[in-house]
């Protein structure tokens, strides 16, 4: 008999037809003798509704109360859920996040996980019963309810699994699992089998938005064997783990992209030290999170400063940066918002030499100018111009041969 | 400095621009230094939507998921109000049944409430912070969500007021206060300054929906003073305390009535002892709710037996009289699905002789044939046919002057 958590996001919910396949695919795995806890996020589009209402209240609303206001939208599909199965003869039960308990912190809207009682669950699990619970919401060590940020389902559904020792966490979404790339820019995009934690965590930031990236860190943290699937169709999903896969041995796993970057450079900066702080400091100020940053020694005297934010950002940041320039006695400041990142990802690059210079040498022989070049241990990140995103991905695709199941190393 | 207990209803919290008026009234209240805990339903058509979501899950829904889903209504309008008074500049701090803790009994669905924790709630009074409380839920021992029925939001009001010994529970309805009967039938109806708590027992439960049974039954016990007055317009409403007024000396207070009635006869019934038992025995089985019972005897050895039950059941409860005929071996069943029931309430009946022989005079004059007759110490119902209901009430009306104020006694 194996435990399993199951968590259904907000559109494998969207409606009361869509509530009903959950319960039947879940029963159907309750019938084979495992034990099932079910974490739901809300109805697609309800959260939003609710935000809507409280920004007609109040221009700001009070954290707490947004909390009160938002956790609804869970309550709601783990009692229609129980009922669904209720329904189909399986016994269920729902939880809130705070009948659980799930423990958190009291920063209102964006929660920490401290403990989860499981003693409850446990019981229901081993008295026969599905156990259904509002994912996204806890309560803090004074009842306060508190939500964890979005994408909090995902969060709540790992923690659930590592407080309960579950054998696997299972993430269904709209897609069926973790691709090269994303197959909408390379048809040719296949499946992983298996990836791991790290591989995971440097495509989620990179753009593939598969998961949450502090639920991967948490089951990274905790060990807990992660499987993202399909909601909709029948697959067995891309399994996450620590460990790498005996059965492929390939160089990269995947590409990853994010179209929403923006570049900015000062050049002619006196090098001196603390130069960097006094350059990011005003942005860091301002709530802009910068992304890569890249620093070249221009000539003796002087430095060039290169970093990038997002596309949103570019203007506020653009501005602060010409500030800059004025106090440090730059030369001048350059920019640009028409640019992407391209990343390739593996954690074969640690023992294959030659993988970047594959990667630049196929860029090359297409003309794409390489921008800004910024490298982790399992990355390798290139910044071009927006109109070439398609195109190197999927050469790259090609060059590193993704299109095909690797062969046993 | 007055505790108060304000409690607003479904239609009075039905949209954002209607909570901004409650927010507007309360911290009204609030700024003229009174304590103020305010108890809400959720927004009018939401727990109808949650119900018929919840059918469309499960044909007869699970009780306990029941409750969970549909006391999300109510958590649901305490947050926007809160940032409705945050918005005001008046702090305000929102909680569910469970959080208050309004403990109550396991009776999903119709729970009854066992005991208010009031130290969390009295802390934040006397912290200047204006409680909002969501009405209509509970949480039994176990910590499961409960839910007090229909109507259960006056009943949190009115529990919490006597919690915590509130001045006075007003309860803001969509009419600014009890009337001597519905305006609508009656337009010289007056509204009335003060009525007790029984009077108002025997309008509400006789059909003037203003008050739930329930919620004035606990008034009663707990000796909270209750207030009904409408959310739309200035006003006092209508006071309902024990007391009987100084100030008014009327025979009868009001004039109540009820549409959905319908009358049963089974006739020639063996007179034996527990044949009442036998012919109302499948009635209650059935769940169908029993108002008026006459029995007459009809000669020396049979009698004839008479009840009424709501509109709705009057076939259901005719199919199963039928039987119970044929197993008594009784002569036949009548029955009658057109009559309605007017009563005549009034503590001032104790005290005064005459009053059934003005109200059977009156029907008299108009021609008005009376169908059945029930007393009791404060009230005395007939009933007749449905036509003559607007008639009988209004000619009641005037011949008790219920449209002038009485003088005092």
């Amino acid at each position: 008999m194996s435990l399993y958590v199951y968590k259904f996001g907000g559109t494998s919910v969207g409606s009361t037809e869509r509530i009903r396949s959950v319960a039947e695919k879940v029963k159907k795995a309750h019938d084979l003798g495992d034990q099932i806890i079910v974490v739901l996020s809300a109805m697609s589009g309800e959260t939003n509704r609710l935000i809507a209402l409280a920004k007609e209240m109040q221009a700001q609303p009070t954290e707490r109360e947004m909390d009160v206001l938002i956790s609804t939208g869970e309550q709601v599909t783990v009692a229609l859920l129980s009922m669904a199965l209720h329904e189909l003869g399986c016994d269920a039960c729902s939880y809130t996040g705070g009948q659980v308990k799930i423990l958190t912190d009291s920063t209102y809207t964006k929660a920490r996980i401290l403990h989860i009682d499981e003693a409850r669950i446990r019981a229901d699990l081993n008295a026969g019963k599905v156990v259904v619970v509002a994912g996204f919401q806890g309560v803090d060590g004074d009842g306060n309810i508190t939500t964890l940020g979005r994408g909090g389902s995902d969060t709540t559904a790992v923690a659930l699994a590592a407080a309960l020792k579950a054998d696997e966490c299972h993430i269904y979404t709209d897609v069926d699992g973790v691709y090269t790339t994303d197959p909408r820019v390379e048809p040719k995009a296949r499946r992983l089998d298996h990836i791991t934690f790290e591989e995971m965590l440097e495509m989620a930031s990179l753009g593939s938005k598969v998961l949450q990236i502090r639920s991967v860190e948490f089951a990274g943290k905790y060990n807990v064997a992660l499987r993202v699937l399909s909601s909709f169709k029948e697959g067995c999903g891309t399994l996450i783990t620590y460990e790498e896969s005996q059965m492929e041995s390939a160089l990269i796993s995947g590409i990853a992209f994010n179209r929403d970057e923006a570049k900015l450079t000062i050049t002619g900066v006196p090098d001196l030290p603390g130069v960097a702080f006094k350059i990011l400091g005003p942005i860091a100020e301002a709530n802009i999170e910068v992304d890569m940053i890249v620093q070249n020694i221009a000539d003796d005297a002087t430095t060039d400063f290169t970093f990038t934010v997002h596309r949103n950002d570019y203007q506020r940041a653009k501005t602060l940066l010409e500030q800059t320039c004025i106090d440090l006695a730059a030369r001048k400041v350059t920019g640009d918002n028409g640019i992407v990142k391209v990343s390739i990802v593996g954690v074969g690059m640690r023992s294959h030499a030659g993988i970047a210079s594959t990667m630049f040498k196929t860029l090359a022989a297409l003309g794409i100018n390489i921008r800004m070049i910024s490298t982790s241990e399992i990355k390798i990140s290139v910044v071009v111009d927006e109109k070439y995103l398609e195109l190197a991905v999927r050469e790259l695709h090609a060059a590193f041969e993704l299109d095909k199941v690797p062969e046993i190393a």
